[in-house]
């Protein structure tokens, strides 16, 4: 790769590689086996022991909460510095949970980093940091394109000595989790402001206060992706203190677009880790199955599937080291178009990498065994978390065009 | 439609689509409420009663065993005639179930038509055809690339007065299905038959027979798909009379090529009934939604999809109108580069357009609220079922170049 | 086909089908030779004799002006009848002009014989059916985006017992033949009409009325396409009688839309014929040239575009006839989605299998030997001319919306 | 951009922008004029003054020859110092050759610097890094699939004192270019050696060598691309000296493996131009034009697709650069892979491109007034040059597939 990473950042790369491939990957079959046999018994949103004694295991060897760029808090690397990081990450499912980097708290520990006051970081995001506790992100709603943040109903609304928070939520990431102790949760605190992108609050939200309720669980292509899972979560006159509310009232739209940008960074360089996770599962499918006579690898159509997939994805890949490096030089907004593209390119390239891995594997591509259609429905969904697809090209359009006007 | 259809066959489409909508609609929660409270009580390898009900109405309305053509068990339909029926059902998922004509058993007692010998066809197909059973067939093994049936490793060995079958079967539709009494199983009877499409052969198994165990299930994109389900299914030393075997040995390949081709007009006519339910919720929900200030359906990305989808779904129909007319007027054989076309053009149609509509919802478009994910799950399948799209363009690519060799 | 022809309809498929190889196959040489002689002295727009001498053998055959449709002087086809041959003559670039069948001369006949006055019929009308002329039709603007007629800027004002005219028209083909004796124009006789469909109105120019300038000729992706041609005309004050106006002031876009139907139907199918003699030409090539020690045409990914082009063309074909059939059953109006819907979809799959064909041709491929480049540069041209693919994409979905609102 | 540029790389970048601001796009239609007069007096082939006349002005500035890295003779630029320099000349047609890095004299005085004796390197390379000749590189052959150098059937034979060549060349660029006073020629000196890469040769060849024949110019989508042109020669046993044999007998294919990346990062890098060119153009002209009541920059499926070209150009320009970067410091060998991967994405990015400028422009975007159909043209031969897609990509998928043999 042209961009040049020092020796303490490659050594670094070594050491995650080894501890995934020491530690999290002969794992990950004990992972699987704890939440099956929790579904067996009717509750499959545990805590197994197996991420909990991998956790410990990160920690003690000080690879731990490696995202956090510009915080004491984190490992102290750039964005780009980190990005490899969660390429080798995004290869195994349970792995960026092990390293204390798992969405959404990576999200929140971010924002409670820059927006908290003391005594809420003190009270949220010291656990979070020590991975004793999970949290979630409450924004996207049922009832509208939530895409459009000027397009929430929820409500925030000040009384007394306290905020009152109606809506309903769902897609709410982690909240199903038993560990999930706080939510943030996107309201409207001034849905009349003029200024419609000051009407949104933020408010920090105890998981387990009065009128917060977790209806059920949403799933994604069929799985439920239990014990994270994805909840639909009612707000009914949930009561929080004033001192919850993050950074001010109406600044809920300016805190999302700032968090936005690293997740964006984590969330696509996973999906290249599992892009090129599955094009090894392609190459290694094709040369070892035959069919009317030849190896599958060996028929023209395979190379070219083979051949475009190393191209899209290290396309990608560059273009993310691109954008990561933008947001360590000139700033999250300055990136703003290079994390527009990265959103619309690594999602997609990875859904059509994944989509050819399981083509060349048959009904096994399809099946529980591989892992592959759920790396597609994961990817297939991030075209639409944090905005579709059209969002952000429309965003990446319309700065061409005001290049001309 | 240029397609021209008789006053008779228009009344059934008439008649069929009027039962759908006002007995088997209606009744869907019914059938999804039963199989999750199954779930959760451990197993949803039920029978719901719904569906029984909805079958014994069908039967009494006439409306039964529509598909076999040239038969007398039939409806008498000819395959163009049936094809419209199949797109309504196609529509709703229980509906073809309902009226009996459901895969696999439609291909199992087309076979059982065709093939068993009377006794076979009394202890089996007839009830079968009164819709009492259910039945399996046993092709896909998870250790080689089945869509080339001489890889089969599953093996029928003669031994005295029966045939002794042994091999590992999997994505068996409907095994685990309550219902479910009777399997047909292709294996090899002459591995060393130098005509390599005379090795095997296919045989009736009764699924109580000892040695047939039922593993697991295997799920399509997190999908089990119970109560129907895909299973995993085991033949030790299984032991089957002489006059099981269908046909005569060494034919099974013969049969196999018999049996697909109407059983790809049911599909694909199905499959594009999803697809124009996808499309209607995809008009649908964006004349709903508004984002950024206009209603999506007015935003030009989504008038080109929309009627990038109706033509789409329009060739696809014409396809395999003209597909099925071939069918009924030169036979299977001849009919068989229309047959591998249609095979892949629906599916990867159904792919597409559903995509869309679920890109169109959002969230709600992945959940298990809209049924698109589980379509998209099936559509997605039905790409490498019956053989990937990669050996059907091969074999249309075949006949092509046999013109000017 | 499913498509039902008549034998007198295959009778005369046959006859031109036997014509075009006979007839005009062994003379496309000479027509080339002809118009590269006069290219190389000078002027490429000539009468090539091998034209004219072909014309006046169909004619003499009976095989002549086989499209009008419902009209005493054409051949009395339907326009399904007269599908098939026009994709017949799609594949040879001069055999649409050998029949007297070819564009704009078949648009402007169909115009004349409904809307024009039995003097100007006799005038123009009577040798354009007999072949002695030629004729254009002027509509396309460089300033505006004429695919949206409202947006038309050239002028018709009356003045006394004349009307002047005045605009710049382009790519207005055939204007440069020498034969071209007469134009159809389109302007604005009433700009300020708040109906902004009755703004326009079309009428008859001789070709020498003062002040119809050619200016240049217009090239299509670097062919001039001599001698047919696509002209830069220019009209300043040209003045021309009162009974030159076609079925009334203000109703030009009236006519204009009816006039499409027809012609995207021999445009579409001549496409069709164009794709298949490509896709012969595709397969031919792979499996003459041998790389890397196999037939091209053993390489997996040719059989995929061979069975993709076989897939597209005949999903093509049956569109344009179902079209063509409900053109003949409900009239142009009645059948408008489907006439959006060729229109879409012939261009691009040519633009599709031509391009494979010229991959598969190398170097050959864009060169002036295998007229595959030319192929696909009138091809390409097509999802432009009659209004661009998004124009037609947008029609479409705005038909599927209303069934929902 | 992440790639770091040095000060006085960045401010060569300012000084070629400048010289072709300043001085080449106000020359080229002058150029384009000088061409176009020539061609009505019958020969397109000439010196077009204005050439001349830039060509001085650039060496005079000292923007001349910034190819050629490690050598003495170049601007003692790396390839990624030199990439960005490709793309600014890439935007206007003659801006290469007006700094004497025209292709294929750039890769023949390369293959000159290293593989000619001095003599020969004053005789040819001299004048050629002067500007005072032209040059062409004989390759490509109208029998053979020409991409797998073992096809070729040319043939050099040794006779006594010197080498006497035979064979038919086509697709010979700058053949007819009256400046053209030596070619490359390569041809199989040992046909029947066992090893297939051992068997080709190269030659340098004067142009006026007796038997060497321009038998004709060949045409791209209908341009003869004069006055550089893309000639049929024939060479009927051309007789030339001993030394001019290049490196060594059987060492062509050698030769022309080391040759082809510079070749390479030049040729996309100005397709990266070229679709900067035309992105720009696509902008400019959806502003502009208003169809249906908006701007066509406002509906939606024009966004996208701005959206996806910055996002396609962005990726490629990356890739290159990271191509350049890898043969800087891992050499063109170890940059193989890359090589490979940017000759599939550059032109078929820029096909994607500069079709959606083309749509964008209506009947303008095929004209000879906007260069739009130019730019095709030469991105879509490019996909063919050198190589087709298909070739390149087997071998991407060669290196992957090796990686789990």
């Amino acid at each position: 790769m042209a961009f040049q990473f020092s020796d303490a950042a490659l050594a670094l790369q070594a050491r995650v590689k080894d501890f995934i491939d020491s530690e999290i990957v002969p794992a990950q079959p004990d992972y699987q086996r704890e939440v099956a046999d929790a579904r067996r018994q009717g509750n499959a949103f545990i805590v197994p022991p197996t991420i909990e004694r991998l956790k410990a295991k990160a920690r003690a060897a000080g690879l731990w909460n490696l995202f956090l760029p510009q915080s004491e808090h984190g490992a102290g690397l750039t964005n780009l510095e980190y990005a490899p990081l969660c390429e080798l990450m995004g290869r195994v499912p349970i792995a960026a949970e092990a390293f204390n980097c798992s969405a959404p708290d990576t999200g929140n520990m971010e924002t409670l980093v820059r927006y908290a006051s003391p005594a809420i970081q003190q009270r949220w995001l010291a656990p979070l940091l020590a991975g004793e506790i999970r949290s979630a992100f409450a924004m996207t709603e049922p009832e509208v394109a939530s895409s459009d943040a000027t397009n929430i109903t929820a409500s925030i609304v000040r009384d007394g000595d306290s905020y009152v928070l109606n809506g309903r939520k769902w897609y709410i990431s982690g909240a199903s989790d038993p560990r999930c102790q706080v939510l943030i949760f996107m309201g409207k605190s001034d849905p009349d402001n003029p200024d419609r992108h000051r009407q949104q609050s933020m408010i920090v939200v105890p998981a387990d206060t009065p009128g917060v309720t977790i209806v059920r669980d949403m799933s994604v292509f069929g799985n439920d992706d239990a014990p994270h899972g994805h909840a639909e979560v009612h707000f009914d006159n949930v009561r929080v203190p004033l001192d919850h509310m993050l950074l001010g009232e109406g600044r809920g739209f300016e805190i999302s677009q700032g968090r936005l940008g690293p997740g964006r960074i984590h969330h696509c360089m996973r999906l290249i880790g599992k892009a090129e996770a599955a094009l090894e599962a392609m190459c290694r499918r094709t040369l070892e199955r035959v069919a009317f006579g030849r190896k599958i690898a060996d028929q023209g159509v395979w190379r070219e599937r083979i051949a475009e997939s190393r191209i899209l994805i290290d396309q990608a890949r560059l273009l993310v080291f691109h954008a990561a490096h933008m947001m360590d030089t000139v700033g999250n907004k300055g990136a703003a178009r290079e994390i527009a593209m990265i959103k619309v390119v690594a999602p997609n390239m990875a859904c059509k990498v994944i989509d050819w891995a399981i083509q060349a594997h048959g009904a096994a591509g399809v099946s529980q065994d591989f892992g592959l259609a759920q790396a597609y429905a994961n990817a297939r969904t991030l075209r639409l978390a944090d905005g579709p697809d059209e969002v952000h090209r429309n965003a990446i359009a319309r700065l061409e065009l005001a290049r001309y006007q």
